[in-house]
């Protein structure tokens, strides 16, 4: 754990520059639009270590698959999100310095990441070698309202220096992807362009098809009044920018203005990539500062109106929960179906930029029950896009008849990772995307979408699961044989619980749609059947398998059993592991810690959070009792499970010590990894907790339930729930709940199992708690 | 298969120039002498397709590791045999042309690895681009009386051209290690030196202390007559050389005689390495090459007499038979216990060279039955010098106390490899470590080995088994969790029947041996006890182990079962697979073949070969046709196990047919991989099939037990075993069998189970056949 920032309610701050932990900050200052983002880098020349990283979502560099052994069935390529070019550079010279913190003398610094306005700022009073004072403070922020748009505040004040100080916004295309596979540059340079008010750089994936073009214009203003000096060009074969200067004696300040425009293919005609670009910044300049400000600012406080989550009485808690939501919201947009989020989002490169399960498993939740309709809908579509390639996938590996595996990583739906016993065997995945259908459906009550999308993708994973069992003739049960479950602790497992037990909840969701489709959608029933060529007779087997699937159980200890054969193992607990081998995946060879029996994270215990209403009050108690204290919690998807499943047995304290993990993971940095991006896909996770947990939230066929606990330390929390499109603030106290509800038809809603009426048009009602 | 090679029984022969099979026929044209080798490349430009390798015994290069994703405990370095300057350089050049087999008009073309004499051979007639015709003919091979020469006489005649050749005999070290990790040159040129009669290149690895360095010189005759023209100088950055040319008519011939020595440092002072190379190849220019030839041929004369194996009858397996042995010989000195053999000899790159357990499985038991016993002595020697790696090895994950885990893959005992499936897993190589210690005590009844050597290695392989286990609360019994067995088509699976097994009998012999060596050498006792810091008590838990080991059996088909959940798979038959997804391997992707029925090679029916005596013939029946039906022999380790089985279980003709399998797996390339090298390692098991096999052959406390049978197909077949150190040959027909032993003592030996005393000096006795 890492606690070096300051709480506030409503900013991350770092006071005092940490050098060393510059990785880390700059992942937790990463900002963005969704459309594109960056790490929380300096702007102008820094040679102390950091990693520079400027991401465009959707472009995609195919990196050659690396691999010590080739197993058949590898994936050639791994698809990645290339470090894009370096567009928000801004350098400061004096006649004969530049600028460089790493060098320079440092007397104040700060940095705060300005949530509610989705603005970060940073300033800092330095001096050079030669003894020039300087106070400098930058504004910096991806506009959400203008998505192609990123504006840069970059003003120098001379406290002692009497000169010339000159500005450079640039734009740096040579840019080096950490993590390439084989060291290579990920973007050719196309075009590069500058006259004397623009410049713009224009390149192109190397392998792949993404082009982007990033142009820039700038203003200066020097104690308020515009400079009109005629700008010195630089241009380089790689780097674009111009030099803005202007004479400035103590007390002077300087302000340059950079307006960047960052244009895609996805979103622009390949050919005026350039023009569009160039159009955008110059139109960006013309808006000027204050109105793209105003509207930066206006956006978030709306955002806020609807997405808030307030904790009285805790202020890390706080100060983590809308840092979780923030970023979640910076780093995707959700209006785009081709696009999905990559587990670091903008702040890191670590895992490429792609897509996995962590979408289903906490992205979609969390817009569903909270006011992300739309974009959990758009992260449905996303898979139902790729599923014709996430059948190719599975012919790949030997599946035939439509039978569909979704890949593990993945940017356009072609499997890309090459661990084989991830890539081919970590097969729970395909589950997690019928479950999210499922809980869509509760959620919404949208019928229709099961109907038009939903169905097809059903069949061809329950066709999958089909043909992966295999029936085991001296037990007379399926079985799902050489799987990795979840917790990547264990490896190439027979019968996973959990993967055989998604598999059979898979296969029994998706019998009962085929019945409501065929009676209420007979239209859609026959337009996918004979697309898929479903035959009714396919449910025969299907249903076999549901009756005779074998679930791995212990009956001294009366719980579920992770997989076979995990009850040989030397069954200890994880207080038995020393401190400084902790994290183990980092002390521990990988067999030692296979064979163990301390897991990641429960793959049990998962099941009996996603799939809660199969399982008394009893049931969970035991298994969490078994299983909770062998956690290890090396994955950032484990704490809030544990906060909800422990919320759900009535451990309320247990659950908030939980919540508090799952919330200030990377605030905090617990899983020692910060400094390669934040965990964005797992934020949601947080939220989670408190809605599903504390809450006690869940939708049946579409009627929300809730059963609030809270934990002693709050005097209240509330957050916002979305009740047929409209908003539902709920607001926990330790003695009641005030429901406030935004629709026009006034709902009904089960609390502690009780019926209750919802009045309409922001009336509250309050219930005492339980 | 590929059967392109011609048949004979004491050549192999290519007739006709096969382009596309050029690796091939290069791996199977290995020449060398155990201290150093190449491939068959030849000597002269050749643009096709060709992996020119020559390699040194004992050299390594410490290659960076290559994985996709890092696990923890992974080796930083893989060690690799490098690919040596290129040495056989002879290129002919005319006026303007030169020879090139690529390019040139191929008229007549055949190759000749001559076993009985240990020369390569090869003469084509070519005509050039412009019509000119050469008659060449090239003698190659590695003396094995002076073990650092390389010597080879190059002859061109002119059928029709007029004018002026050249030959240029060249070193290169210019030279590409074709699966380097990451590109890199391997070697480091120290320094080069020319001048009128020599050429040298010294070299060292870059990463890594090897150094050597090969000097050259050659003489030209024209017709028989010696030609004293001042040769010209090749003297570039990394090639070294010179041109010896003259004046040609048609009928004309010249010859080129090249001697070149190669010195390395571990069996030269590092300063004098130069020195002592050019001192070398000039000495041997002075020797002359038909003295050297002579020696040559003398050599394996002396050789054959006592190591060949005749069977009459059957062409085919008398060809393969001898090719395996003349390749192991040429290929591992077995002198210096520093030393072992790579998978691969000096045939290819694959493996780097590394040390396998192979070598215990296969090599060991060939030169303990056979005339090689020193050979045997020094591998024992090699992983005893290497115990404290091993120890090493075993800290790095976990393991504590002294307890050995000895390297999957190694040049200098320490572990090499990085895949965690084996790397960590396959722990089963200490097994047969502890297996050949026992073999030799029971083949030569060398108690003072074990006292002196062996036991430290066993207590520290008992200890790691000590550790490694798990005990199973609920089955009261101890388990290897966490294994791969021989059979890597099964990963990570729990309780590989002949891993527990192996565990077992290693811990019941070493407790077997510390009685033995505490009562008969009490003082290697009192030094390995000290050493080792062995106390008396370990052995207690030792023994519960060996009670309490678990073993899984089936009891519906009354045989082990290869690990748990094997049973639950769908149990087919090889011969459900369609012949064009064969071998498995290169077209199922890995988690299907891991979960299929379908195994490389049965690791019960290994551990059946193993411990024979352990098992009755039945049981041996009952487990062999479960396993055999379902095995791939995706190994060049199968084969030859089940044609000892078939034979111990008395189905001769079955046993025939692995028999031809394992002996012809190269020349008729079987596993479609003989373009990388050849199977060094495994080619001993062709021996062993024919001596453990058909002639029945177990050594018993220093006792031949034998029971010979013989395949229908031939009339008869011999071999020769060493007795007491003294020669046996033991010959075979349909009707009796003929022993002739050279000792000076009469032996007993046992025949089918028959006492029967063996005349000293020669004599035979002979005994009808049952």
């Amino acid at each position: 754990m890492k606690r070096y920032l300051k709480g506030d309610s409503w900013n991350i701050i770092e006071e005092d520059f940490h050098p060393n932990l510059q990785r880390n900050t700059e992942s937790i200052f990463t900002i963005g639009n969704g459309r594109m983002g960056q790490r929380g880098n300096f702007e102008e020349t820094y040679t102390g270590d950091t990693l520079k990283g400027s991401y465009v979502a959707g472009t995609c560099f195919m990196d050659r698959t690396r691999v010590g052994w080739w197993k058949n069935g590898f994936p050639k390529y791994y698809s990645c999100m290339p470090n894009a070019p370096y567009w928000s550079g801004v350098n400061v010279r004096l006649i004969d310095e530049e600028l460089n913190l790493d060098q320079w003398d440092i007397q104040q610094f700060s940095r705060k990441l300005d949530m509610r306005n989705g603005i970060s700022n940073r300033s800092t009073i330095v001096t050079s070698p030669k003894g020039n004072i300087l106070s400098i403070s930058i504004q910096h922020f991806y506009s959400m309202t203008h998505r192609d748009l990123c504006l840069i505040r970059y003003s120098v004040a001379s406290i002692n220096y009497t000169g010339k100080i000159s500005l450079v916004p640039f734009i740096n295309g040579d840019v080096i992807h950490e993590s390439s596979n084989f060291n290579e540059k990920m973007w050719s340079i196309l075009r590069t362009e500058t006259n004397n008010n623009q410049a713009s750089i224009w390149v192109q994936t190397k392998r792949g098809n993404s082009q982007i073009c990033c142009a820039e214009e700038a203003d200066l203003s020097k104690n308020g009044q515009t400079i009109n000096t005629r700008p010195i060009r630089i241009e380089k074969e790689k780097i674009v920018g111009f030099s803005l200067g202007a004479e400035v004696k103590p007390g002077d300040n300087l302000i340059l203005t950079k307006y960047t425009a960052i244009a895609s293919n996805l979103y622009h005609q390949q050919d005026n990539l350039m023009a569009d670009a160039i159009s955008e910044s110059s139109e960006a300049k013309s808006i000027g500062w204050d109105k793209l400000y105003e509207e930066q600012t206006n956006y978030w406080h709306h955002f806020w109106e609807t997405h808030d989550v307030i904790i009285e009485g805790d202020n890390d808690a706080q100060q983590a929960i809308r840092y979780n939501i923030f970023q979640l919201k910076q780093n995707f947009p959700g209006d785009d179906p081709r696009l999905n989020i990559g587990a670091k989002g903008f702040s890191g490169e670590k895992y490429g930029g792609n897509t996995q399960w962590n979408t289903e498993l906490c992205v979609v939740p969390y817009c569903l029950i909270g006011v992300e309709s739309k974009m959990a809908r758009s992260l449905l579509l996303y898979r139902y896009y790729q599923l014709p390639k996430a059948i190719e996938n599975a012919q790949k590996l030997g599946f035939k008849d439509g039978a569909a595996l979704f890949p593990m990583v993945t940017m356009d739906g072609e499997e890309h990772h090459n661990e084989w016993e991830v890539t081919f065997e970590e097969i729970h995945r395909n589950a997690i995307i019928i479950h999210v259908i499922n809980y869509y459906l509760e959620c919404t009550n949208d019928k229709e979408y099961v109907a038009q999308y939903g169905l097809e993708v059903m069949i061809a994973i329950c066709r999958f699961w089909n043909q992966r069992v295999t029936f085991s003739g001296r037990n007379q049960k399926y079985m799902l044989l050489g799987v990795t479950g979840p917790d990547e602790y264990e490896n190439n497992v027979d019968n996973n619980w959990y993967t055989n037990y998604s598999c059979i909840k898979n296969i029994s969701f998706t019998i009962d749609c085929l019945r409501m489709v065929e009676h209420d959608y007979p239209d859609s029933y026959k337009k996918v059947t004979e697309k898929t060529e479903f035959k009714a007779k396919e449910t025969e087997r299907w249903k076999d398998i549901i009756e005779r699937m074998y679930l791995p159980s212990d009956e001294e200890y009366n719980i579920y059993v992770e997989e076979d054969g995990y009850m040989d193992k030397d069954l200890n607990t994880a207080d038995c592991i020393p401190q400084n081998e902790r994290p183990i995946s980092q002390h521990w060879s990988w067999d030692r810690i296979l064979r163990s029996c301390y897991i990641k994270q429960s793959d049990v215990l998962l099941g009996m959070y996603l799939y809660g209403n199969d399982f008394d009050k009893d049931t969970i108690q035991r298994n969490y009792h078994f299983y909770e204290p062998k956690t290890l919690h090396e994955s950032s998807l484990s704490y809030f499970v544990h906060s909800i499943l422990a919320a759900r047995i009535g451990e309320t304290e247990n659950a908030y010590q939980y919540f508090l993990l799952a919330n200030r993971l990377d605030l905090d940095d617990y899983n020692n990894d910060v400094s390669e991006g934040v965990h964005i896909t797992s934020m949601p996770g947080s939220w989670l907790a408190l809605a599903e947990g504390f809450a006690g939230v869940v939708f049946k066929k579409g009627v929300l339930h809730c059963a609030p606990i809270i934990p002693k330390k709050w005097d209240s929390y509330s957050l916002c729930i979305n009740l047929k499109d409209k908003l539902l603030t709920l607001k926990v106290t330790q003695i009641d709940i005030t429901f406030t509800y935004q629709g026009q038809i006034s709902q009904n809603i089960v609390v502690y199992d009780k019926n209750v009426i919802l009045p309409s048009n922001g009336k509250s009602t309050t219930i005492t708690r339980v």
